[in-house]
């Protein structure tokens, strides 16, 4: 898998409106065929930073990803909404393997 | 849910040992009944760098799970391998909501 953990830190005044359109972006790329899991979640300790994971099959499903209208509208929406420029860190699983991840 | 990110940095000579240590203990750790998700991933621009994805049901569950032979078993196997202290950072879902949660 091709996996990216985005870290995101938003102005605390929009966090409300980030969660709400980041489920929404989220909704919509657990429907791509290149997308296996599609999570955010949010710092307990600092509500005000959040960590996407994002689960591909390839590189390649990424860079669709990042076609996508839902995507698009989702990058147009929280630009804004950062204190500071977002941090996508690439992975690939050692646990569970390809054929494991649900 | 309860979810932690921890953040793992290995000394490059003990980068495959903490992989298969840290396997077997992920594929004991599913088994337990809080844990909804145990994932292992290895940093692609920087390999000797890994971050595990525990997803529990509640934070009792966390607790339930360190006092696990797996876990402490791991725990005393990786001390001497990591290059510095590990760092566990606690998250809530905003997606998917519990129910939805594979």
């Amino acid at each position: 898998m091709h996996i990216v953990l985005v870290h995101i830190h938003i102005k605390s005044e929009a966090v409300e409106h980030f969660k709400v359109a980041t489920a929404e972006n989220a909704r919509n790329s657990i429907k791509e065929p290149g997308i296996i899991q599609f999570a955010c979640l949010q710092q307990t300790e600092d509500p005000s930073r959040f960590t996407l994971m994002e689960v591909y099959r390839t590189p390649n499903d990424q860079l669709l990803h990042r076609e996508t209208k839902h995507y698009q509208a989702w990058r147009d929406a929280v630009g804004e909404m950062q204190s500071e420029p977002r941090q996508g860190i690439k992975y690939q699983n050692v646990f569970p393997d390809d054929t494991e991840w649900k």
